[in-house]
């Protein structure tokens, strides 16, 4: 470094040409997102024992399935770049003030909400409350949202989320089928549905042979339906009694659905008190923005007796092994990875940060303050309507909550423009008329450029608004009386709750989630940070093109993007989860077989060890599914697949399959696999949930798919939010295109309410790719495959590990088997697992794809070190086990049966264990300063599901947890 | 609620006509910040044995002081409202990029810090550390950043940050007039030096009698100065070796200072291999934004031998009373708040959450990281330079890092604007030149555009960038060789090194903190988020007034609040803590002094009880403080005070009171306090700390006060940050008006680098205004004198409360009595606070004002829930007391003693207590689940001063711990 001397180069922020013992600055995301260090790198590569990483993964991946070229995206841009860019992107969406309704609602989101849920990793990088132990925090604020809306329903049970309003419209519809003694095939749907619900059902009716009536309620015949839906309030703002329609239908022994605003819930008469038996809609307006569509947490409550028919996830409450209250996901045996080819739904994701924030929502307001919105919401339609009426305009309806339609005759257009010019959003309604929803965000100059927009300069102010909502329709009864939404509201006290919540879980901000098949990876900060910016975040999914540049360059770019990613020639965002994704690719396909004639074709081919939502999408589509056998080796039995495709030739509508498999290895036959698939006329889906090992290496596109989808949750950093949002988009060949999802508000194969899916998400996974880079992603894949070889590696002799490809390597996961310790030591996965959650691990996947063991993916964002904590845990785990086998502990009584340990084990029960508390404590790789202690010891599975509590539990139980 | 009934009113979001005991809906802020809902405050008013809030307060405050008006700052508005409004004005500022460098250039925050550290209340809320057993999270963190400045000073000690680099240069001076064995009066300062660190020098040195030399470094004699201040590099650029100049000055007997660039350090030599005594700088663009000055944390630097006499906060290490690392600050004998008289500096606030920001980030980026920076900056403006040279202009200097000077003759003007055209700020150097510094945030781009406004379409590009640094300048030793600088920096590590560090401490958003005098409330999230806009952060402190309107619209409005609270004309918003308020209020009376040809007015009376910068600020404008005795009901002892007037009746120049008292009691002489101080001539200094008794009650202006400052970081939300940033405006009566701090560009006084000192925190403090509105500031008062009162109310009769008021009440704050308990039962106040920490408190303030006892402020953003808990957890521990007492335990060996406890203790070291695990670990108030567990036991402050180690420890230690 003399003068004179030349400056080393790579001045330059993006600059990629790097060498890995190069040192790059830290905005380089690929570096950044890359847990493994490039020494930590060598070490690795030296215990795994290969030469290099291209090695490695020559040695890992087929020659065949390689793709031809490398990713090239252009430059990779450093995290800055990419947060300008965003800006530059946001600035081409306009906000303006959406009073659109139809679904989706202004809302203001509390900023303690925003700050200590939705930007808190603690929060938004949990995984799903499999594991009970390590989620009681997030378990009660789902806990919370259920009793909201129970409450608000008047329903006994509620689950903890559905994806979006239409779908659980469609969810609850195939319910009634199930549910409904009718025998009728028909479904009555009220005309004033949203058009997106009706729309989503019109897809979901048709596989599934479902007549489906759209028309007026007071014309429906009950006794020719299986069950009915009505909007409530209508879209068009009616707001009607459908008692005497449940009474028809429950005389036919059909099922009554209403889809209901909550909002409107806290001044109208519940569903549950006209007598529905399902009621679901959409929390959005409780503090989630509307983002162009979404996320938002969807809700479905019903009555006790249908239950066990009930889609998604359902929080109750158990006990621990000290009998102490604890939470847990109920009833899972309804659940389709354990049902497979028996599910009727194909559910999994829910929109479980959404439903978190809306929980929030409810606790920060309370009772008496939902109640004052809706109040001021309703006060200013009336006033709204009073100074349309006053000026002479036709309002519809007489009896509203906060939609009013007005009639402009041949000035539609004129109105809608004169709006706009206002700042104002409004809806288009048939020819003639303007619709108008307020919402909490209606500010009274609202109300006046409103006005304005019809002409009218001054309004007769001078009126005292009046209720509009029909006496016979006011809500009677009492709504969350529960104390968690009478307590005291102090912003002070809601952040402490919000931590102390947060506190109980374990999520990614603070170890790692090994759970294979989830790819838990980074969900870095940078890509985080637009997610929140209001030109993302309050625009309406039904706003004019115009208003949303930003959000279809994002669209078009990402698409184009995953497109080279995938070798697919075109994607479709709609579908909001991987399984909705499945659906939405074999309705493709299925729309594809009709239009060549072929709309026989049913007969769809799953391997054994396919996901459990497989199976559940083909039967949404109304295949039947024939199930492969898995060869010795964990691959496709390929003498099968023929076979059954031969069997099935005419009828073949496709397969189903996951690449690299679900056993974690590259299968070599996946070509024959596609190929037999093509020559019986069958299309090919091949599920994208492994993806991460795929990416810049292999595309499904040439290995011989038709259709994918890419859950953006896992390979593309959205994070998982303690159980959605998700977001399952599917890349589709050319020959597809014609039948990929259409808007909602048009015809065709809709699968969810918005257009986009859940687009406010998008600037996650396009952020990750803008920064990557090709050459980044690609380094991601490998690094991803080299993280699993190495655990793979090292619990090699202590641990077997099943399903290693020809050369002995694993792909980005790997499956461990612990099922001879149940012989020899009496211990189970569960109790493996468990002892995990002491050493500061929330479990690998138990019992997939394999009954019994472990699946474990580490992804490329774990460092060494963390990999090697896992492994040390995992090493001591196996050491405990010996020291059963050997009689050394007792088969009982010892730290793996007695996990997950907590403090109150130290302080008050330790008891007669043949073990010390540092033992059983800090067994190798728990911290110790930083040690994570589960709130509750293990949980009581079966407890939970013979005493079913799915709200809240009473004052006395709470006071004692708070204490 | 029938149809057609009246909708109730309140339909407006700020509409605050309410009554207790309505509902409001949560957005308006002064329900959200208070803590007791209208039923818990109904109840506590019982406990009190007061009527109504209004009877409570009039029983505590005094007729006599009350304001005459009610405040009135028109409707307050929502939280919404107030985001919305910043936005707009937000969107007023300007955001250039400027080259200015002057000390302040850009950089680029890491998300993952931003939203880690910045925008999370663990950190952001969080106290000082005084307390170690719960601060070890942010005491690491700051460790690492004193490692982080030794070693790229070269120099052996450093402290955990100062308000900003020009009072750092001040505090250099008089260490230096303190460390000197020269008998010079005079100090050298290089011309070179930054305009605003001359300006502040100048202030300090005035009053203390300093010579100060303003010129060339070589023309320095050192034998005619104790010490010499060299700016490096310096403000136009230059790159020099002081090395010579060191030598002179040692062999002088004198103390040689360099204020240093740390990025700079990265690349060349080092000042302590210059031989420099002292080093100082600013760490801002080590990740922390310009926000138009502030906050950033200045750095200080010294050898061994002078730490004694260093200023400002040292974190060091020591062990807890199992002997495991325990990091506490070190050396607190030096601090003001026990030196009092004899201090000789007033520092107390530090920048501790900047120096937070300021150490991750060069964790994140490790020395390789920080070099790589300092090249890429250095090799752009080799690239610049070159083409302007090539171009035909001047350029200066030949040696230099980031920044040149250029000679555009009579061009100033033109260039200056032609740059602003391109979107770029120069710097006006004299009358012909100007300054350009790059930065980390420069692009290729920047430099083009900089060509540009020097009228070059194309500059030949087509040269490979040379060092520019002199052979004997370049570095040669390494720095941040600790491995907390070589972790693996993937941003999961990161994460999670933060949340770790984050979940060992304990702030607002887990508990109370009832520390006396503090202010400890609440800082909402609303607040909080226009901090982080980058319209508000992006801005440097000299852009062209135009660039920040918006910053001086909020300036303007906050202003006027603030008179209209206190009752002053004017605002500074220049002092960076209340101390530096003090200072600054002095100052300016001084100089009203000297102006009324009073300047030898010398003489400041401060009671007993005052808090102790009062004292150390006096001794720093050269006045001699003359103790005040207190009387027994803790007041000003009258008597006492008017004698001392009268005595120095000639040389009076002032006095300094605290109102409320530093007791937490509203006095009642203090109208005659004040105008006995105006009789004998002398001028009225009223410390605001306990302003928040005070806000629309009481306003010190009407007291009679001629100046007070605010500490916005107490009463106007600014978070504490773990020890800093603070603010301390100062108000003043008009006569004072032309004598407040100047611009530090300028003549006249300047206290800060900056001269609105940290803008950047005032939205916070603005909209914490503008939602509370003047009722809801009201309220908040009369709600934390309810708070205190119950408090103190709860324990009668356990406990002494010590000074009352005459009606028995206290104001906001209460001192809690426990000296009787080391005789009774052998227990110190410190007992008692460890004791806190195991049910889960921040202890109180302890021993001030009264040696022995501690003082509880509870704020009004406390509910009664959590004052119970304190309250239930205090009357337990004088339980545990009484047993020790009774001899039903043990006085060496009990839970107080004991206190706090571990998981350690629980584990391995319980041992032979006469108590069980249950009782040590779970007193009454503490959580159950939710316990926070601190992570080290008692922590040996003997052990760590004897033991001084003021950087990381060593390898084997760090691995140790990260196990």
């Amino acid at each position: 470094m003399k003068q004179g001397a030349p400056l080393p180069r790579r001045d330059e922020e993006s600059d990629m040409s790097f060498k890995p013992t190069d040192y790059l600055p830290y905005d380089f995301a690929n570096r950044r997102h890359i847990g493994p260090s490039p020494s930590e790198m060598s070490q690795m590569l030296d215990t795994v024992g290969a030469e290099s990483l291209d090695a490695l993964i020559d040695d890992t991946m087929p020659k065949a399935i390689r793709a031809k070229e490398p990713l090239d995206f252009g430059k990779a841009m450093s995290e800055r770049e990419v947060l300008e860019h965003m800006r530059t992107i946001a600035g081409k969406n306009k906000v303006l003030t959406s009073l659109i309704g139809q679904g989706y609602h202004g809302t203001v989101t509390p900023p303690a909400i925003q700050r200590n849920i939705l930007e808190n990793p603690a929060w938004y990088t949990a995984y799903t409350p499999y594991q009970p132990e390590i989620s009681q925090g997030r378990l009660e604020a789902l806990l919370n949202f259920q009793t909201m809306v129970s409450d608000l329903t008047g329903l006994e049970i509620a689950n903890a989320s559905l994806l979006d309003e239409a779908t659980a419209c469609a969810e609850a519809m195939t319910m009634a089928l199930r549910g409904s003694k009718s025998k009728a095939k028909a479904f009555f749907v009220d005309r004033d549905c949203h058009p997106q619900n009706i729309a989503v059902m019109k897809t979901r009716a048709e596989p599934l042979g479902i007549d489906m009536i759209v028309g007026d309620p007071d014309k429906m015949e009950a006794d020719k339906v299986f069950g009915a839906i009505f909007q409530y309030p209508g879209t068009y703002g009616h707001v009607r009694d459908f008692t005497d329609h449940m009474t028809a239908l429950h005389e036919a022994k059909a099922i009554g659905i209403v889809t209901a605003d909550p909002l409107a819930l806290t001044l109208l008469k519940e569903p549950g008190a006209m007598g529905a038996d399902i009621a679901v809609g959409s929390t959005q307006r409780f503090g989630v923005p509307e983002g162009y569509g979404g996320p938002h947490a969807a809700y479905m409550a019903c009555r006790d007796a249908m239950k066990r028919t009930m889609p998604g996830r359902i929080v109750g409450v158990s006990i621990d092994t000290h009998g102490n209250r604890a939470y847990r996901l109920s009833l899972q045996t309804r659940e389709q990875h354990i049902r497979r080819e028996k599910a009727t739904s194909n559910v999994c994701t829910a929109q479980a940060l959404l439903a978190v924030m809306a929980s929030m929502y409810a606790v920060f307001h309370g009772p008496e303050g939902l109640k004052a919105i809706a109040q001021r919401i309703h006060r200013k339609t009336v006033r709204l309507a009073k100074g349309l009426e006053a000026a002479g305009f036709k309002v519809d309806p007489k009896a509203y909550f906060d939609t009013i339609t007005v009639d402009v005759g041949p000035l539609q257009a004129a109105v809608m423009k004169s709006a706009v010019d206002e700042g104002i959003n409004l809806r288009r309604v048939g020819e003639t008329r303007v619709g108008i929803s307020l919402d909490e965000r209606t500010r009274p100059d609202t109300i006046e450029a409103v006005w304005r927009a019809f002409g009218i300069r001054q309004a007769d102010d001078n009126f005292n608004p009046e209720y509009r909502l029909p006496d016979a329709m006011v809500r009677t009864s009492d709504y969350m009386t529960h104390p968690i939404f009478h307590m005291n509201r102090a912003e002070t006290e809601m952040m402490r709750y919000m931590r102390r919540l947060a506190d109980r879980d374990l999520a990614l901000d603070r170890a790692m989630i090994p759970l294979g098949s989830c790819t838990m990876k980074l969900n870095s900060a940078a890509e985080m940070m637009p997610v929140t910016w209001r030109e993302f975040s309050l625009i309406h999914p039904f706003v004019p093109a115009d208003q949303a540049l930003g959000y279809q360059e994002m669209i078009d770019d990402l698409s184009d993007k995953l497109c080279d990613i995938t070798g697919y020639d075109a994607i479709s965002m709609q579908p909001n989860s991987g399984a909705q994704g499945e659906y939405a690719g074999l309705l493709t396909i299925a729309a594809y077989h009709r239009e060549q004639g072929q709309g026989h074709r049913n007969i769809c081919l799953i391997p054994m060890s396919a996901h459990g939502t497989n199976p559940a999408s083909a039967q949404m589509v109304g295949w039947k599914v024939v199930v492969i056998k898995t060869a010795s080796n964990g691959d496709i039995d390929l003498d099968d697949f023929r076979a059954k495709a031969e069997q099935h030739s005419e009828n073949l509508a496709g397969c189903m399959i996951t690449y690299p498999s679900t056993h974690g290895v590259f299968e070599e036959t996946v070509h024959e696999v596609t190929q037999i698939t093509h020559d019986h006329g069958g299309q090919v889906y091949i599920d994208g949930a492994n993806m991460n090992a795929m990416v810049g290496l292999s595309r499904p596109g040439d290995l011989g798919g038709d259709v994918s989808h890419l859950n953006l949750h896992k390979t593309f950093c959205i994070p998982h939010g303690g159980g959605g949002p998700g977001m399952g988009p599917i890349g589709v060949k050319s020959h597809l295109i014609p039948h990929l999802p259409g808007h909602p508000n048009e015809e065709g194969n809709a699968v969810s309410a918005a257009p986009y899916g859940s687009p406010s998400l998008l600037p996650i996974s396009w952020s990750y790719c803008l920064m990557m880079g090709g050459d980044g992603l690609t380094q991601a894949t490998r690094v991803a495959i080299l993280n699993a070889n190495y655990i793979a590696k090292r619990l090699e002799g202590a641990y077997d590990v099943l399903y290693k490809g020809p050369t002995g390597r694993v792909a980005h996961e790997c499956i461990i088997d612990v099922r001879p310790y149940e012989e020899t030591a009496g211990v189970t996965n569960e109790d493996v697992a468990k002892r995990l959650v002491d050493c500061g691990f929330h479990a690998p996947t138990m019992s997939w794809p394999v009954a019994g063991t472990l699946m474990v993916e580490p992804t490329e964002s774990e460092t060494k070190a963390e990999l090697d904590r896992f492994c040390d845990a995992m090493l001591a785990i196996r050491e405990e086990i010996r020291e059963i086998e050997e009689g050394r502990m007792d088969r009982a009584n010892n730290p793996l049966k007695n996990a997950p340990h907590t403090v109150e084990d130290l302080v008050v029960e330790w008891g007669d264990r043949p073990y010390s508390r540092e033992q059983g404590c800090f067994p190798p790789g728990a911290f110790r300063v930083d040690k994570y202690w589960p709130p509750v010891n293990r949980v009581d599975n079966v407890h939970g599901d013979r005493n079913l509590i799915c709200t809240c539990p009473p004052l006395e139980d709470y006071a004692e947890a708070a204490e």
